[in-house]
């Protein structure tokens, strides 16, 4: 029902010459270092992760089990230029995991060899075709969901930052991804953006199951309830995962929203009441656990100075969670303790 | 990019014997009677719309260029027992309409007389591909949305009692449909139940495009922002309708949610409250028509009880607009005119 990643990986770089084009890889590289045994690129390729550089049969011998694309082409699109090494991955013993609008299986090389050797391809932009349709009942454990006042404005490494601060402290807790990329670090999740309307809440129920009362499932967020073009992802979501705890993210500076420059962003405070007033619909204990502000465009002093400004401002803890120190236990802290 | 399909209809009654497995062809007879030429059954059959009984050769000769399976199966599928007589109207020169989940094209003798005689099959239940991400631009002409308690609580016919009583009035008014009934009896409209969730807000922009400043588009309602099996639909078009006006819509006696018992039916004053907050993100001048109230199950004495007793509760117009009467006069004056 979920989508089950084969692992470690093999980190593919194709031939690209920009860091801005191996967002996976490096992804790959900082939130599952423990997954990722090494990286493979074409000649002329010039960014590295660092990682050792791997032949697919020196890969598998090290124990990878899966080839990941880790980069993006111009229009989503699988390169001719890749496909004689991702054959030899196949024959090599790998699986090809891809996040690509293109399907693996539409390329018949690619197709075709893996037939032959019996190894699986997977399109984690394809969801799986057995999602139930939500029940509202609720569930046992507890879960947090990242809810953002806009798109990209950090909502999945706040999830993994705090599920990473969580696990430091004890807590048994895991990150629950629902886009492409959460799925390739965690290995598993839907991919709630092309899941069919009638079924996103069902796919947020399936995604963080029946746990123990002291588990926590932390969900990866997407979109905004004020994002108009993506607002029915985030409420199906937000129904579906039950949180008892939200964290708002937002983006320092961020005024409008993205694609949507005739949109304000909206406030924090309005942010909070309208995610906890329809979380409330499905919990009606759910609370606000803080905010996590995305501070990776400014210094670490204009950064301190704003988390402040912002925690006097809704009165609640406010951390970048990527810069961690004492905000990021005080937001922690209120999370679990309420 | 919409759906649109050949008509006018002969209605397909299958072999069935109960009539609430005919709501489709009964809804077209009652709602689209001018784009429904005759029915057409199968020995056995003991219901009727009380519309001519033709061939499909006789029915083309009266105009009829599809012929609609009007009738549910149990399990959404396709009866063998219909194949002979739905290949007969393809080679009348008819094309072919199913809302049902089994796809017409999957059963090969409809599919290959299809290809044979240059007729098309039309799945309702699949949207077109090529929809457009919203993008939240406000939109010229004016729209009217009907929003729910709950499903299943009369938003469709609402609409369309609505968009007739427009008319009436001498308004431009058209109804969009976005359930498979609705876009049968409209002849147009996007499934926005089989969506993709990225696309669903684009949808609903496409459904209602700029009109003329006097024009109103009445859009059919689904599910609602308080069910959590279906709320990011409801959000979603809400969001990309962009309605001037809200019509709340209860079926009388309701008190727990369609499929989940456990869940209260939210508040009048609520489900107007939460609509209007969100739906100010795209139109800060939104406002709530009045009340759609399904009084099907009861007396006429009752339902003229219930309804002012609703109106005095909620301070707007009340009317079930089935029954029509001053009541509708009523909501329609205070849609039009705020």
């Amino acid at each position: 029902m979920i989508i089950t990643l084969p692992q470690p990986y093999l980190l593919f770089l194709g031939d690209v010459t920009s860091a801005r084009y191996a967002k996976t890889a490096f992804g790959l590289r900082d939130w599952a270092p423990e997954r990722c045994v090494g990286e493979i690129a074409l000649p002329g390729t010039t960014i590295t992760t660092n990682l050792p550089r791997l032949s697919p049969l020196e890969a598998y011998q090290r124990g990878a089990r899966a080839l990941v694309i880790g980069v993006a082409s111009r229009g989503g699109m699988l390169m001719p230029s890749w496909i004689p090494t991702l054959v030899g991955a196949l024959e090599a013993g790998l699986d090809i995991v891809s996040g690509m609008h293109s399907k693996l299986g539409d390329q018949p090389e690619i197709r075709r060899a893996a037939e032959r050797l019996e190894r699986k391809l997977f399109d984690i932009r394809t969801p799986p075709s057995d999602i139930p349709i939500a029940t509202g009942r609720k569930r046992s454990g507890k879960r947090l969901l990242t809810v953002g006042t806009d798109c990209a404005v950090g909502k999945k490494y706040a999830a993994l930052a705090l599920a990473r601060a969580f696990r430091a402290r004890g807590v048994d807790a895991e990150f629950r991804a629902t886009g492409q990329t959460g799925i390739l670090i965690a290995g598993s999740g839907v991919p709630l953006d092309c899941v069919v309307a009638d079924f996103v809440s069902g796919a947020a129920e399936t995604l963080s199951p029946d746990a123990a009362q002291s588990h926590w499932d932390i969900v990866e967020g997407q979109g905004s309830l004020s994002h108009p073009s993506y607002s029915g992802v985030s409420l199906g979501l937000l129904h579906g995962t039950q949180p008892d705890v939200i964290v708002v993210c937002h983006e320092l500076g961020r005024e409008t929203l993205m694609g949507l420059h005739d949109f304000p962003l909206p406030s924090l405070e309005e942010t909070i009441a309208l995610n906890l007033t329809l979380a409330q619909r499905v919990n009606p204990d759910v609370r606000c656990g803080g905010i996590a502000l995305n501070t990776a465009d400014v210094s670490d002093e204009q950064a301190r100075l704003a988390i402040k400004k912002y925690r006097l401002q809704v009165s609640l803890p406010v951390a970048d969670p990527m810069r961690g120190g004492p905000e990021l236990d005080a937001l922690v802290s209120s999370c679990l303790g309420g």
